[in-house]
C-alpha cells in the first residue's frame, strides 16, 4: 500500500492507494471520526451494482448508520437537480453536521458528492472512494463541482476530502472506454512535468485492456505526486494550477459541443493535448516526435482529429467561455519542452489555422 | 468612518461602517482589484428601488462594466431556483474568474449572492453592501446559504467577504419592522457579551424609529465586534461560535413553521431570547431582570409569547432538525450572567413546559 499525503494550503489528507486500502477504511473512520454518527454513501448506478454492497458491509463495520444515495451515470449525475436530490435525500434522512459523506465512483460522482459534502448545512467532511482511472485526478485537489447547460463545473467550490481510499481492485470491472478516458490525464500529467514518466508510458503501456497491478500502482502514485505537487503551491487555481490544464481548453470545448456523455472526458482531453502540442511546436518551438506520439495514442484507441461534425467558430467560442478564460484572447497552456509548460494566449486566427490542421 | 478589521483563519477583511462610506467604494475596487473586469451587483427588488441607481453610478466611476440582477425580497431570495437563475444570469453575461459580485440588501440578499460567489466558477470575490440593521450581524462571519423546504441555510458555505461597506445613511429609508428584526441582534450580541452595552441599549433605545446615527454607529460598531471577537475564534462554527446561536433555537423553529417572511427573523429570534432567559433562570440560575427585559421590547414593539397557532410538539421537531442540533436532545444557548453564554442539553419534557408557560 502506499500512501502519499497532500498538502493544502487549508488542509492536509492521505491518499491510500492499492489493493485492498478498501479494507482500511472502517479503522481510518472510527479512528478519525470517531463523533461521526451517520455515513452516506453516494454512488452511481453502475459502480453502484458492482461495489456498493462490499463497501456498505465494511463501512458497517464502523457500527455507524450507513445510508446510500444513487445518482445517474457519469455527467448525468453534475445536474442540478442531482445535486438538489441529494441534498433532500440527506435532509429527510437527517443527516447532520455530524455526518460524513463516502463518494464512490469515478470523477462525476466524486464531483458532486463532494459538491454536496461541501455546501450540506455549509460543509460536512467527505471520503472519495475512486472507482476509475480518471478519479486520480480528479480525486486530488479539491474541486468539486456540477455543470450548467452553459459549461462543464461552472457552480461548484475548492473543498478538500478527509482522505481518500484508491483501491486499485476496483479498476478491475472497468470498461477500456473508461480506462481510455483516465489514461489520457496520465499522459497529460507526465507532458507537463516528467519526461522520464512519460518515456516509460510510452515503452510500457501497449495495450489498455493488460494494464497490471504494478503498472497502475506506479502511474496513479506518479499521476498524484504530479498532480499534488501543483495543486499544494496553488490550491485555488491562481497561478502554476492552470498548468493542470493542458489539453483541457480545446478539450473541454470539444467535449461540451459534442454533448457531455457523448465523448469521454479523457477522449477530448487527448484530442486537445495533440492539439496543444502542435500548437506548441508553432509556436514555442517544442522539440518533440508528435508523429510518434500520435501514432502509440492511436494504437491505444484514441482519436487524434477533431470531430467532423464539430463547427469551428462555435469551438473558439466555446472555449472562451471557459471559466479559465479571463481576456477575450484563449490562454492555452503549452510546452516549451516536455515538464516545461508555459501559458502563452493565442490569436484565433492562429486557434481557427490550426483547428484547420487537424479535421 | 470605522473601520474594523474582521480576521478568520481564511481571511482578513475591512468593515466600512458611517454616513458617505459607500463613495469609498469605487476606489476601494480599483486600489485593490485593478484586474476586475465586470460587476455584478445582485439587489433585491425593494432595496433596488432605492439604492440601485446610487450604488451603480458609484460603481460605474471605475470605467468596469457593471450589470445588475435583481431577486426577489427577503426569504423569498433564498431558494434554489433563485440561485440557479443568478447563476445562468452571470454565464449569459460572461462573467468569469476576474468578475466581482456586490450584494446589495440585507441578510437574504447577503446570502444568496455571497452563495452565488462562493461557487460561481468555485468562488469569485464579492463585496456586501449592507442596507438594514439585521445585515450588522449576516454580513460578519462568512456564512451564505440558501434555504431548503426543510429548513432555513441548510445548503451554503462559510465564504467571506472581500470587504463591507456599511453604509448608515441607507439605514433612514428602514420601515420599522426592519429596524426591529435587525435590533433583536443587536441585544442577542448584548446579552452574550457585554452587559455594559446591554445597559446602554435599554437606557438609550425607547423608540425604533428615533435612533440617531450616532446610536446606529455605536450599536452596530459594538455588535459586529463582539460577533467577529467569537467569529475570529471560530470560523467554521464547532465550538464558541455556538454561542452567536442564543435566542436562535427555539427562534428558528418559530420561524421556520410560521413560514419565512410571515414573522420577520428577529421578532422570532427575541422570542426564542425571551424564552432561553426564562430557561436559563431555572436551568442555570440566571440573576437578570426578565421582567424588565420583556416590558422594554414589548415596548418597542416585539412580541414575547409563543404564537397561539403553533403545535408544540412541531416546534420540538423542528428544533431537532436544525443544523446545529447534533443529537438527539437539544442543545440550547443559555446565560449563566449576562455576557457569559453556557451550552445545555435540555429533555424534551423541559423544553415543552417552557414552552407552556410562555404561550
Amino acid at each position: 500500500m502506499e500512501s502519499i499525503d497532500i498538502k493544502t494550503p487549508s488542509k492536509q489528507y492521505p491518499v491510500f492507494l492499492g489493493t485492498q486500502v478498501i479494507e482500511q477504511l472502517p479503522f481510518f473512520i472510527e479512528k478519525n471520526y470517531s463523533d461521526i454518527t451517520k455515513i452516506l454513501i453516494i454512488s452511481d448506478e453502475k459502480v453502484a451494482s458492482i461495489h456498493l454492497h462490499t463497501v456498505k458491509e465494511l463501512v458497517e463495520k464502523t457500527g455507524k448508520q450507513v445510508l446510500e444515495y444513487i445518482v445517474p451515470e457519469g455527467e448525468h449525475a453534475k445536474t442540478f437537480d442531482v445535486f438538489y436530490q441529494c441534498q433532500s435525500f440527506a435532509l429527510a434522512n437527517g443527516l447532520n453536521r455530524k455526518s460524513m459523506i463516502l463518494a464512490l465512483g469515478g470523477g462525476a460522482v466524486g464531483d458532486v458528492a463532494g459538491f454536496v459534502a461541501a455546501t450540506f448545512m455549509r460543509g460536512i467532511p467527505f471520503i472519495q472512494l475512486p472507482t476509475t482511472l480518471l478519479a486520480h485526478d480528479s480525486a486530488v485537489g479539491g474541486k468539486v463541482a456540477i455543470n450548467h447547460p452553459e459549461g462543464k463545473n461552472m457552480i461548484g467550490a475548492f473543498y478538500q476530502p478527509e482522505a481518500v481510499f484508491y483501491e486499485l481492485s476496483f479498476l478491475h470491472t472497468l470498461p477500456e472506454k473508461e480506462i481510455r478516458s483516465g489514461f489520457a490525464e496520465v499522459i497529460k500529467h507526465a507532458l507537463i512535468q516528467d519526461l522520464d514518466f512519460y518515456k516509460w508510458l510510452i515503452s510500457e503501456i501497449q495495450d489498455l485492456t493488460a494494464i497490471t497491478d504494478e503498472q497502475y500502482l506506479y502511474m496513479i502514485k506518479r499521476g498524484i505526486e504530479i498532480k499534488a505537487s501543483i495543486v499544494q503551491e496553488d490550491e485555488k487555481e491562481t497561478g502554476v494550477r492552470a498548468y493542470l490544464n493542458f489539453g483541457h481548453t480545446l478539450g473541454h470545448a470539444v467535449e461540451g459541443l459534442l454533448g457531455y456523455g457523448n465523448f469521454t472526458h479523457g477522449e477530448a482531453v487527448l484530442i486537445g493535448c495533440v492539439y496543444a502540442l502542435k500548437l506548441s511546436q508553432h509556436r514555442v518551438r517544442l522539440d518533440f516526435d508528435v508523429v510518434e506520439f500520435t501514432e502509440w495514442v492511436q494504437s491505444l484507441g484514441y482519436k487524434t482529429f477533431i470531430p467532423k461534425q464539430l463547427d469551428h467558430a462555435s469551438l473558439i467560442q466555446k472555449m472562451k467561455k471557459d471559466k479559465k478564460t479571463i481576456s477575450d484572447t484563449i490562454t492555452f497552456v503549452l510546452l516549451n519542452e516536455v515538464g516545461s509548460p508555459v501559458l502563452v494566449e493565442i490569436e484565433d486566427g492562429h486557434i481557427m489555422k490550426q483547428i484547420e490542421e487537424m479535421i
